[in-house]
């Protein structure tokens, strides 16, 4: 089978005889009399065998257009000089020696999966020569290995399995690599994104989550881009820290990098799901380009360091929401049955009813730890502005500054399982700035723009 | 005590002597010799005894100015035409019999206290003739009347709170008012502000919850320029639904009415902490120019009507984080304690690990409605594209839509409450718009812009 750029068989053929490639900025005639300009982009469903070429067009938007339907197709500039192979059949573009070497692990979610266009079945995992095959360009970026260490969506991960893929990533790390990229589904991949924050210190080099959020009823997924950019974090960012790399708007313009313990999905379905909330991303990507802007804090950077391995997460941590009406015994049955750590998710502030208080000074006379964070996510828990934070911060409650709910989970789950379970060890470690968790200079800036419009 | 636009003493005859008013277009010559260009505001601290005014410049920024450091300032152009009597110790404004009657209900939180700057102490409420004397601009906007139904900050709210905030509400409704301003502690106020939504049906006129997230630390408080907004919006706008009226941004130009269904505190500190989720705001609102302009889509009109109250709220409801690592022990307690309905607030589409599966099988067997939502916040929970999704539905688990997690735990506490506790009439229920808490058209401006410059 012709694979070029993803595209297959006619397309691809299409394609090569004309010499046409991504990120060719390319002139359309189509047969109903109408002009399209825009940048011919790589396929993005893997081996589809559709004859539909990709076209971003000026206005940001993709279209899908059938070979059929042009008349002429010609190249208007170079806008990106790629240089690409042909590859038939088997995998014939030679791995380069000298790039930097990135490994892959998969760990399972939509972006691991492939779509058998016959049966319409998913396949569970990418392989290492199927993914270079799909996404040619990453063997410009890195000498490629791809390792598929579990194969789950991310609403079965957990604890445990955050501790393997922190092995995982950690054996990659010593091993001397550029840069590791987990693949990951979205759905919880801030909560693993943050373990491996934790779990693994002293990095040498940045541990690139990546997902994808395609929707079969879309023209294309965001897979690809998300992949190039990941790849390119990996290789070459000056940071060594556990990030996501997904879209950072709707265009494929840019990816965002976004360090892991400050980002959060905040949409179901769109591909800029992923945002960073109270503090600036990191950097972004154009995958076109290859170029990486760092735009944030660097919180550790890359180096010759020997990484650390301290990933044992607890998983008797529980992480509550509160709200009217949330009665004490959800939270002294926690207590009774030996629980741990608690992390509540407040309102305003950081507040609970003052009727939970003798129940949560119970919780912490028993040892457990209890963290306040807010379900506003955006702004700084502050305890000592009304009685009721006092009252609160007075039982021995743990203000969480201005880290997330989910995070303030994992960070708990992480000190009561690898560190220690002394009561005051954790509050001094728990207010500890150990991976950039928080950030105490709000710039205006944090809080995004509505439409009112 | 001279009280003139809520300045008090020196300030108050500066102004008076000059016959300058709130929304005049001033400049002032300091004695450094700087010049500044701005708006007169009302003075926001409630009898300040300071001698500070405060003027909005042209940049969006509020600055107070002691009177002691400007040399001259003068009217450069009415900009808004107001006319207000002056107050002297005793309420002198008469208030004007054809204006709308709304009565404002105070619940307590930081908008119904007053600080005394003698002693720093915070008084917990205001009375009618206090909010009055405080902002004059009121009795221009409606015939005023207040009543402190009870003095809680919103953290302490729970269920049977509601259900007497929603009779008092119901009371006003009935007596034949053009709309009822609750004042309430930011905290909790979408709750509320739900729970009204649902516990009241074919509403006469709006209900608009107002607040403040003044922080002592600012020279100005957002109360004055909330309270205006909320009456305006009670005495004339065109929808009779439970609305939420707070800053649009963190200029004091606009008010945005947000329906207490799709709104949510997203912010700790902000005064546009209130965002609408999902759906367009219902209406923006200039507080000095008193225009009311309506840009989104009504869902109840304000008319001659009875209204029904129905507002019982079941306590025995919990709202549930979902979370790597959530045990089903925890689940397992709420259906062995008698639990009435379980809301999820689910990862992605509306996941949560297949390792729950069985447990919330027991759940919906034992006759518990159990509600999909997304911690995503942003967009549909759609449970039809994964397996996980799908395996949950066929446990019997109620698809949330794009329902906020906390909004579907008060429609469910409800519903519970209220109507009915069989299962089949439950779904039938929750699977109604009932007062425009779903919106299936999604446009892209619903997700904000997030910053990356």
């Amino acid at each position: 089978m012709l694979i070029y750029y993803g595209y297959t068989e006619k397309a691809a053929e299409y394609l090569l005889t004309r010499n046409l490639k991504p990120g060719d900025r390319v002139v359309l005639k189509l047969r109903d009399g109408s002009i399209l300009r825009g940048i011919l982009l790589p396929r993005p469903e893997l081996y589809s065998t559709s004859n539909i070429i990709n076209i971003k067009l000026s206005n940001g938007y993709n279209v899908g257009i059938d070979i059929s339907k042009i008349e002429s197709i010609e190249k208007e500039e170079v806008a990106v000089t790629v240089e690409h192979g042909l590859i038939e059949t088997t995998m014939e573009k030679k791995q380069q020696g000298n790039l930097p070497r990135v490994t892959m692990l998969s760990t399972g979610g939509t972006i691991a999966s492939k779509v058998d266009y016959s049966t319409g079945a998913v396949t569970p995992a990418l392989k290492p020569e199927e993914i270079i095959e799909w996404i040619p360009e990453l063997t410009d970026i890195a000498v490629v290995n791809t390792r598929e260490i579990m194969s789950i969506f991310s609403e079965d991960m957990n604890p445990k399995l955050w501790e393997k893929i922190a092995e995982e990533v950690y054996r990659e790390l010593t091993s001397g690599v550029s840069g590791v990229v987990v693949a990951h589904g979205t759905d919880t991949m801030s909560y693993t994104a943050s373990a491996l924050a934790f779990g693994i210190s002293n990095k040498s080099a940045p541990i690139v989550f990546v997902g994808s959020q395609r929707s079969s009823d879309r023209p294309s997924t965001d897979a690809v881009f998300n992949l190039i950019s990941a790849f390119i974090v990996a290789s070459k960012a000056p940071f060594a820290e556990s990030v996501i790399a997904m879209h950072r708007d709707i265009s494929d313009e840019y990816n965002a990098v976004h360090r892991g313990v400050k980002a959060r999905k905040m949409h179901t379905s769109r591909r800029d799901a992923f945002q960073s909330i109270n503090d600036k991303p990191l950097a972004i990507v154009n995958p076109l380009t290859h170029e990486l802007k760092v735009i944030g804090k660097i919180y550790e950077y890359r180096g010759e360091k020997q990484p650390v391995l301290k990933a044992r997460f607890d998983d008797k941590v529980a992480l509550i929401k509160v709200y009217p009406g949330l009665q004490g015994e959800i939270i002294d049955f926690l207590v009774d049955k030996g629980y741990h750590g608690i992390v509540l998710e407040g309102t305003g502030l950081g507040h609970a009813s003052n009727s939970l208080l003798n129940t949560i000074k119970r919780a912490v006379e028993n040892g457990i730890p209890v963290v306040m964070t807010s379900q506003c996510l955006f702004g700084h828990v502050n305890m000592n502005v009304y009685s009721t934070g006092r009252r609160y911060l007075e039982a021995g409650v743990i203000p969480g500054r201005d880290i997330l709910p989910e995070v303030a989970y994992v960070k708990l789950s992480w000190i009561l399982g690898s560190i220690t379970r002394d009561l005051d060890e954790v509050r001094k470690l728990f207010e500890l700035n150990l991976v950039g968790e928080f950030n105490d200079r709000h710039t205006l800036d944090l809080y995004p723009r509505w439409y009112y419009e």
